[in-house]
């Protein structure tokens, strides 16, 4: 018999001399328990979180418990059902009302996780003999969305307005286009030049599609994302979102204008071809989602501890993945692979957990620790995350 | 501008045809209450639910609900993070070790749905260069995991061996090979000939892979499927499973004894990009799934009444999938796809749900009314199905 596990040895090798030097498995790490949307136990000690995508802080909210407690003693553990059989509930509408109602568009469609809705999304408008303009910094899911779709894919550079309107102009006029963009790009946390690349899109006849999963609830006016902040969101065909991140639970979701959108409900394979969220899962995103209509104060805590971190780790001599906070996202970046896992344990040890992130996951081969704040850090808290980091950059020989 | 969704003009055509006759859509029906796993208020009338995949009816089960509504208190509505970063709880190993105890294998990962379970587990073992060889009426999920990775594609007539053996034979003897195999098609609710079967995989080379989404918790003596209940377990590689049918929420799983399987972790897309389960789905998934293993007299219950039910439809003229009950899915077969909506609609207006199948989802074109059974169908209830069934095929004249 032919392994087919065979193909892995190199990783499996290569990892298992890693972990031989005695290092803490950046990937295997257990949260034993969770105090807050700032706090958990890991290790057996008392650790800050700056690496969750819990922007808003919404997990712990009083009545978001209460309505997944609640849905679960009226409606069940589970739906056990696809949306277009016995998995539509109640809940399941009352979520697309909220999130219709929050992004003021016409139609919205919710997924059992994010991935799906990107690969869905993606992979059943974008057909045979259409295009795919994406920049080359994508999240997975909207590459794993073109790979399961039929259409031609064609790469741009990072955030580069030329590089774009070059792709855009090189394809047949009358070809079905779609440009894919983020609003955030979650590695480096930097921002997408909507207000000029929707305009391009729209220029060369393509339709648009922003993922704004790592804006939605703090960056825009009602917290629509970056395409809002920018003035271009009724430009937009397409935005997809998620509910794990500022909404502080599971699933996916994509909101439209389009008047013919509803029919992606019989012919995305992701959406059919799966169970639906539980009602608890359901209730907890609607309760979060229309209270973060109304979080304008914890938005705009969430840019001062954004602003606070950016400068004091600017100050401290730490070299950022951006010039000024434009997100929750602040990108610390590691001279290399050995000195970030270096600097990533030290940090636990401290009592802060980051994301270590490494290529091919990363741009340019970078090492990055990402921080991603929280509206729920108090002041003090950044202050100590300020004096976690700049103790551990100084042991590990980061900073001097 | 091209529109990207001229592509489905025609579908949508047809179905603003279907509707404009008057009949209800069989597509978006919402369960506006759910009274408990076999009952339901739909189009405000209380309806015996026969069309989902609530096997063991764990959804309303005391203490699933309760370790879910703990966990929602004690450990916030989501992770908001990868199973690889932060979004490893206690509860994420926990129900892990319930799945490796479970089915006694060595490793258990557990995905955020299964659908993303079958995709990644296939795209990522099945490489360039290897070989899926599966079933013609897989599953989507299956399907879109073959689509998704970049081994070439070889699919054989339903539950026909000697076609396996074809297959087989012609492929490189020293080529990588996974055979993917169902337990039990959920469309026609037959059981696959997996001891033959996984015998000439193995003896060609091949390493087997069987989604048991629709046999886990009552078919094979501890439930674990009918890899079990046909004695070839040990010689399965892996086991593709879910959390949306008989264990009542929503996820998927792959257990195996692979002593490389834990790999799978840092290399399989759809496990890494995603966000894992939130705390209340996981919490109420290993409390179902240890409940499961004692429940050999509500297994016992289902096999009644799917028996029951298959020799009563039987008996009242109704053309069925399967010679007699294999699994807890009765398809009954409609004459065309007019009638069979027609019959669907009159089951509604009795106070009974079952599920309308049609082509392309079916096989050999098909109109099906597919119903499953739970354990919590009383045997009251199982003769008022019965009676629905009659009343409602001599109305609309499918049974004399």
């Amino acid at each position: 018999m032919t392994d087919l596990f065979s193909k892995f040895d190199p990783l499996i090798e290569q990892r298992r001399a890693l972990l031989d030097t005695g290092v803490t498995d950046p990937f295997s790490l257990v949260m034993e328990k969770v105090l807050s949307p700032t706090t958990a136990i890991c290790n057996g000690r008392e650790t800050i979180l700056l690496g969750t995508y819990n922007y808003m802080g919404m997990t712990f909210d009083e009545d978001v418990i209460k309505a997944g407690q609640d849905a679960l003693r009226d409606f069940g553990a589970g739906t056990t059902g696809s949306r277009v059989l016995n998995g539509t509930y109640q809940g399941h509408k009352e979520v697309e009302e909220a999130l219709k109602e929050f992004y003021a568009m016409d139609h919205a469609m919710v997924f059992s996780t994010g991935y799906q809705a990107n690969l869905g999304i993606i992979s059943t408008i974008a057909g045979k003999g259409d295009y795919v303009i994406l920049d080359i910094d994508s999240h997975a899911s909207i590459y794993d969305g073109c790979k399961m779709g039929d259409a031609e894919i064609v790469a741009f550079r990072h955030n580069d307005i030329e590089a774009l309107e070059k792709r855009l102009k090189r394809l047949p006029a009358d070809a079905g286009k779609l440009v894919v963009l983020e609003g955030v790009y979650s590695m480096l946390g930097d921002i997408a030049p909507l207000d000029k690349m929707v305009k391009l899109a729209k220029q060369y006849g393509a339709m648009v599609l922003v993922d704004e999963a790592h804006s939605m609830g703090f960056i825009g006016e009602h917290g629509r994302g970056v395409a809002e902040a920018q003035g271009v969101l009724d430009d937009v065909d397409f935005v997809i979102g998620t509910f794990s991140k500022s909404v502080g639970t599971v699933g996916g979701f994509c909101v439209s204008n389009h008047p013919k959108f509803e029919i992606m409900r019989l012919v995305c394979r992701p959406y059919v071809f799966t169970a639906s969220l539980p009602p608890s899962v359901v209730a907890t995103a609607a309760t979060s989602i229309r209270k973060l209509m109304h979080g304008s104060n914890k938005r705009a805590h969430l840019w001062e501890n954004s602003k606070t971190l950016h400068k004091g780790l600017t100050d401290a001599g730490f070299e950022l993945g951006t010039k000024e906070a434009h997100s929750a996202i602040i990108a610390v970046i590691m001279p290399d692979l050995e000195r970030g896992a270096m600097m990533w344990e030290a940090l636990l040890e401290e009592g802060l957990y980051v994301n270590l992130a490494r290529p091919p996951a990363t741009p340019a081969g970078m090492t990055l620790l990402r921080c991603s704040l929280c509206a729920e850090h108090s002041s003090d808290q950044v202050g100590e995350i300020l004096a976690r980091f700049t103790r551990a950059g100084k042991r590990v020989g980061i900073i001097a």
